[in-house]
């Protein structure tokens, strides 16, 4: 606290990412990054851009990579006006906080999702509502209709829970709250969800966002876009153009263009993590785990006689780390990324043998 | 306009920035880029990062890049706790426009500055005053002590006239409003101004601003960065974390590192720089132009018998690309980018042919 900050700057309450270890040889679980690398033909494009045309500035509409967008969802109507992009989908979803969601009334999100949205609401002031999911951690449409909102924000699959709400219960919401904004968060839908973006042409309040950061397995490469409504669009714009001309560097155009067209390399990864996933799912089960169904590279599971904690701080010391929150609901909770094969038996080894020492807890 | 947008949406004025033609061949000398490429080091850097490495998120903090510029600037009191990086120094200011100039009262900047400053206004809802420069065009300090003021920011060397405020003087104005943020935005300063920085352990409400974009050439990697007391970097963090966990990717922090460490190439490409400045200002002169004395990477120049926007389209006819703002006080002059001296001396040779044509519009 200083007499020199503005008075909102003592009221956030920052996001705290997933820990980025600095040692090497750790089993890295907890930041739901791809296990394989990206395509190798972003991988050229990015160093090919690695020369002396660094000195001047990028496109600022990043133009190229809008039209790869585009030309990839034509089918579904889109053009290069239907979408945006960011310096990855946090930069997206935080400019959309402040272009689409700042209304007198609350805007509504799910009790359990992405930690970050509190973060933006208090950011940029938006009053909100959290609606709990069911006993079973699933979105229930109903809870989201018939009532007033000054939007309505989830991820899907969401996440910490890696739960798919279907297209069709999507499309109820959507169609049902015509009056606001509804943005889905599609961060993890590629491993094995059904995205929007087939409904963005018939739904003006719709807005999509995705990630280049998990299924095209370029976290470090930080690009997000969203796609919606050209109107939706144009707040966002606004909105990025009163904040940073150039939020793309030459790189990331270059490397998510170059990506968007390696189908090839896309599906062959994101297949064999949700192969991977399948795997560890019955090998978590076999342990005793209860896992939720997860269409995500991710797992949530709790262990009816093991404190999550513990049970996090244990797989720590093998130097395994996986994400614990300790939020209510799902204190009890490990999400547990999905890596390679090897990294999934390396967890399920290590879990094993600690069950058998540990004391139980409950 | 739309019903979806938040009611800020359309009172914002988004910035324009200078334009980036997507032909190849044009003699650019608009957008204050450096003529010459970054460091090799820089270049080795980022090629070196396009690996399967990029499946991971950068490190948030950017630990490397805060370390280098601290031991960069350890000999004036800077530890990595006075060091804020961002993406681009436009993303810095815009998070220091939320983060510490949100007060009761109006901050102050000069008439003629940066044109992003006014946009940070709207985007944060900051109450702003414009103070003129002098009739020179010079920042006259007495103007801004002995008033209330709830922040000052201005560049230094201002843009777009690329005049020098002393630092003596900058000392001056900082002390003299020792309760609120003065921010010292130096994107040009390495081109011939005396860096604030060396202020910094002894003025707390002081933060000073800059860009790798154009005395390091790395515009199209989007890496800025603030020096200040640790309870500006905390508040301007506290904003970041709450906005976006990871603003600079893994090649953004890698060859920002490698390029502060080239202290030799930094030293000969800025002073190459400086010696095509002074022959573009003479062969300016030599044509009659009025010229400010700039201590930046462009100069800023008006004709006493020629429209400044007839030259700029003229001069866009031979593919010479200059900027030209329409603002009051300053419509009758052209922003003019120092290039290499074969690009220098194309505009040269080109405004020589013209005024010989053109009839005198004054």
């Amino acid at each position: 606290m200083s007499k020199f900050w503005s008075p909102i700057v003592s009221r956030l309450t920052p996001y705290t990412p997933g820990e980025q270890p600095k040692l090497s040889k750790l089993v890295k679980l907890n930041t739901n990054e791809n296990p394989y690398g990206p395509s190798p033909l972003a991988l050229a494009a990015i160093a090919a851009e690695a020369d002396d045309s660094l000195r001047l500035y990028p496109d600022p509409e990043a133009a190229a990579l809008k039209g790869a967008l585009a030309e990839q969802n034509a089918k579904h109507g889109i053009t290069t006006a239907h979408v945006f992009v960011g310096n990855g989908s946090d930069e997206v979803l935080a400019h959309a906080f402040q272009a689409l969601l700042q209304h007198e009334e609350a805007i509504l999100f799910p009790d359990i999702s992405y930690s970050f949205y509190p973060t933006y609401c208090g950011l940029y002031q938006v009053a909100h509502r959290t609606v709990p999911l069911a006993a079973d951690f699933t979105v229930r449409v109903d809870d989201y209709l018939n009532t007033a909102a000054g939007g309505i924000i989830f991820p899907n699959p969401n996440a910490p829970t890696g739960c798919l709400l279907p297209l069709s219960e999507v499309e109820r919401l959507v169609a049902g709250q015509p009056d606001c904004v509804v943005i889905v968060d599609e961060a993890y839908v590629d491993f094995g969800g059904d995205s929007a973006i087939p409904l963005v042409a018939r739904y003006p309040n719709l807005l999509v966002v995705q990630t280049f950061s998990k299924s095209r397995s370029l976290a470090g490469l930080r690009v997000g876009f969203a796609i919606g409504h050209p109107d939706l669009i144009t707040a966002l714009e606004r909105v990025k153009n009163s904040f940073n001309s150039y939020p793309l560097d030459r790189m990331a155009i270059a490397g998510a263009t170059a990506s968007i067209k390696d189908q090839t390399h896309f599906d062959r990864t994101r297949l064999a993590v949700m192969a991977s996933r399948e795997q560890m799912v019955a090998g978590l089960a076999a342990l005793g785990f209860e896992v939720l169904p997860s269409a995500a590279n991710f797992v949530f599971a709790r262990h009816p006689r093991h404190d999550a904690a513990k049970l996090a701080a244990t797989l720590r010391g093998d130097g395994i780390i996986v994400r614990h929150f300790s939020s209510a609901r799902i204190a009890q909770f490990l999400r547990i990324t999905v890596g390679t094969d090897d990294a999934c038996q390396a967890l399920l080894d290590a879990l094993q043998l600690h069950l058998k020492t540990l004391p139980a807890d409950f």
